[in-house]
C-alpha cells in the first residue's frame, strides 16, 4: 500500500491511499480557508457514568456552494475546493472539519467536572466514485481499505493520549446521512467509550472461565446451528445474529479471535473483505434500492496490553423492520437500553439468505 | 381516587381512574375477540451481557377499521369497538395487545440462554380527548395521572417476579407514534434493564461514598448556578442538564430523594405535575407546534428493599436539535455509547427559558 500524506491550506491533514505509487504533486484542497477555531469538550454525566462530548462549530464556509457540489468528491473547479484532489489514489482520510473530538483547549468550569476532548475524528472517504457504494466496490478495494483502517488503527494507538479506535459508516438518508458519496468515519476515544467498553468486560470474564473466546465460541455455535448464516469462507463469517436487537441486525467476523485491523493476516482480511462485499451486496438486493445501515467495527482497546479476548468484528444496525416500516428506539430501548424485537432473527436471516449474490 | 377493573372480551384487563365514583355498570370493550396466542421469549445476547425479548404477534384483527378509526378514543360504535368504553374516568390502563413482555409460555431452544418473557405491559390512555396533550390537561388531572403512575407501580411491584417499573410516553410522529390520542406506556420488567441499572450503581456509589443522592447533590448545584432552570418550585425542578445528551433534554424531579411514585407526598406530586405541564407547555411553545419527545420516569427497582440513593425523575429526550433538524442517533452514539452534542444545553435552556407559559 502506498500513501501520501498532505496538509490542507486550513490546516489539517489528508492522507491518500492506493496499490501503486502516488503523484507527489497533487495538492490537498479544503472547502475551508481558516483553521479549526473551537476546541470540543467533555462534561461528566453523574447519573450514567459517563462522559458527553460538547461541540458547538460555526460554519464558516467561505463561498455558497453550487447546488451539486460534493464536497467529498475530487475538485474539479479550484474555485469550488472540495475535500480531496483528483490523482491516482483510491482511497482517502482526512481531518473531521468539525470534530467531536481532536483540537484541545481549555475546558469551561461547570458543576460537574469538564475535560478537553481529546481525541481524533477523520473521514474516509471509500472511493472517487462518487455513484459508487462500499459493497459495488471491488474486492481488491475493499480489502485496501481495510488496511486503510489497520494503519489509522496503528497510528491512533502510538498515541498515549487514545484509549480506543472505532471505524464505522452510517449509510442513507433514514439514519440522518445527507452526503450520498460513499464514506465512512473513525474516531478515536480518550477512553474505551461505554458500549466497548461493556463488551470488554464480558469478554473478559468469559475468558477468564472458559479459556476461549465469548464471539468465537458463538461463532461455533451459529454454524453448527446453521440457520442463520449469510456467509461461511474459510476464515470468515457472516450471519444474523441469534440475539439480533435490530431486525436485519448482521455480525462479520474473521473465525478465529483476532484484536483488531493491524492483525488480520492477508487470507484473513481477503476472506473478511469477500464476506463483507457478500452482505452488502445482500443488503442492496433485498429490496432492490440501497439498504441504509450503521456499520461499526469493534476492536481491542489500543492500550498497548495484550488483548487474548479481543475479536475483531463489525455489527449492522439497519433502521428497517420491513421493506415500509421503519423500527424506531422508542421508551424500552432508548430510556432503558432494552430492546424489544417483533421480528425473529431466524426470519430475517431466510429473507437475506434467498437474496442470491455474486462475490468475485 | 377511585378506579374500576374491568375485563376485556378477549381476556386482557382495563382499570378506569378517576376521582369521582365511575360507573360500575360500564362494560370493557376491546376491538379483538380471539385471546392473545404469542409468548414473547427472551434470548441473552453474550456481547453485551443483556436480555433481548423477542414477541411475534399477527395483526389479528377482527374487522377493517374506518379510517377515522382511533383505538384509543371511547367506543361510540359498537360494531368498531376501541379499547376504552364511554364513562365518567379520566385515565384508562389496559394490557397492551402486543405486549412485549407478559404471556408465559415456553421458549424456544437456542445456542443462547432463553426464558420466557416474564412481565407486564400497560397502556395508560391519559384522558378522553383525542385532541388533548399531557400538557394541556390540568393540574389535577395530571396530579391523578401521577397517582395511576403510583399505583400501577404499587400493583407490580407486589410482584415476586417483576424487578423494575418504567413509565414512559413516545410522542410525536418523528419517534414513531402513529396514535396521536395522548397515551403513555408502563413497562414492568423481570430484572433491573441495563440503563437504570448502570444508574442505580451509579447512585449507589455516590451515596456510600457521601451519604447523599447524587441528583439531590446535582439539583442543588443545578440552582445555585441558575443558568440551565426553567421551573423551581418549592418541591420540584425541571431543567436542562449540564450534561444533556440530546439538544432539548430536560430532567424533571422532587427537589428532595424520593424513591418511587408510590412514594411522593400530595405537596410533592403537585408541584411535580406544575413542573411537568411548565416544561410541556414551553416545548409546545417553542416552535407553535406538538413538541416530539421521549418521556422516561426513573424510579427505584421494586426489589422490595429501601433505595435511599434511588431518587424519582423524567428524562425528556427530544428528537429535535434545532426547528428544522433532527439529531440522528449515529455512529458514536450507538455503537459506542458515547454521545456527541453540537449544541450547548446553556444555549437551548435560554431557548427554553424565554418561553413563557401560564401554568393554573
Amino acid at each position: 500500500m502506498y500513501s501520501l500524506e498532505l496538509t490542507k491550506p486550513d490546516g489539517r491533514r489528508l492522507i491518500l491511499y492506493s496499490r501503486e505509487a502516488i503523484n507527489p504533486d497533487i495538492v490537498a484542497p479544503s472547502p475551508f480557508t481558516e483553521p479549526l477555531n473551537a476546541y470540543p469538550h467533555l462534561r461528566w454525566h453523574p447519573l450514567r457514568g459517563e462522559w458527553v462530548t460538547y461541540a458547538a462549530y460555526r460554519q464558516g464556509r467561505t463561498f455558497l456552494p453550487p447546488p451539486e457540489y460534493n464536497p467529498l468528491g475530487i475538485t474539479t473547479d479550484p474555485s469550488h475546493p472540495t475535500e480531496v484532489p483528483a490523482g491516482n489514489w483510491d482511497v482517502a482520510v482526512f481531518d473531521n472539519r468539525f470534530p467531536s473530538l481532536g483540537p484541545i483547549g481549555d475546558p469551561p468550569s461547570l458543576i460537574v467536572p469538564s475535560a478537553p476532548a481529546v481525541g481524533h475524528c477523520e473521514v474516509v472517504v471509500f472511493t472517487k466514485d462518487a455513484k459508487a457504494s462500499l459493497g459495488a466496490l471491488s474486492l481488491a478495494h475493499i480489502e485496501l481499505l481495510m488496511e486503510v483502517w489497520a494503519e489509522r488503527t496503528a497510528v491512533m494507538a502510538r498515541r498515549e493520549d487514545i484509549a480506543y479506535v472505532l471505524p464505522f459508516e452510517n449509510r442513507g438518508a433514514e439514519v440522518g446521512v445527507t452526503l450520498h458519496h460513499p464514506h465512512g468515519q473513525i474516531y478515536a476515544y480518550p477512553l474505551v467509550p461505554p458500549v466497548p467498553s461493556r463488551m470488554q468486560q464480558e469478554a473478559q470474564h468469559y475468558y477468564e472461565a472458559r479459556g476461549s473466546g465469548v464471539l468465537q465460541d458463538f461463532i461455533i455455535a451459529e454454524r453448527e446451528a446453521g440457520v442463520r448464516m449469510l456467509y461461511e469462507g474459510e476464515h470468515a463469517v457472516a450471519f444474523v445474529p441469534v440475539c439480533a436487537r435490530y431486525p436485519y441486525e448482521v455480525w462479520l467476523a474473521p473465525t478465529e479471535p483476532v484484536e483488531s485491523f493491524v492483525h488480520l493476516t492477508p487470507d484473513q482480511r481477503l476472506d473478511l473483505a469477500r464476506a463483507l462485499k457478500t452482505v452488502l451486496l445482500k443488503y442492496d438486493g433485498l429490496w432492490q434500492r440501497p439498504f441504509p445501515y450503521l456499520m461499526a467495527w469493534y476492536q481491542a482497546p489500543v492500550d498497548g496490553k495484550a488483548h487474548p479476548e479481543a475479536h475483531l468484528h463489525a455489527e449492522f444496525y439497519p433502521p428497517y423492520r420491513t421493506r415500509e416500516r421503519l423500527k424506531y428506539l422508542a421508551g424500552t430501548e432508548i430510556a432503558a437500553g432494552f430492546f424489544a424485537m417483533d421480528a425473529l432473527p431466524e426470519e430475517k436471516a431466510r429473507e437475506l439468505q434467498q437474496v442470491e449474490v455474486t462475490v468475485e
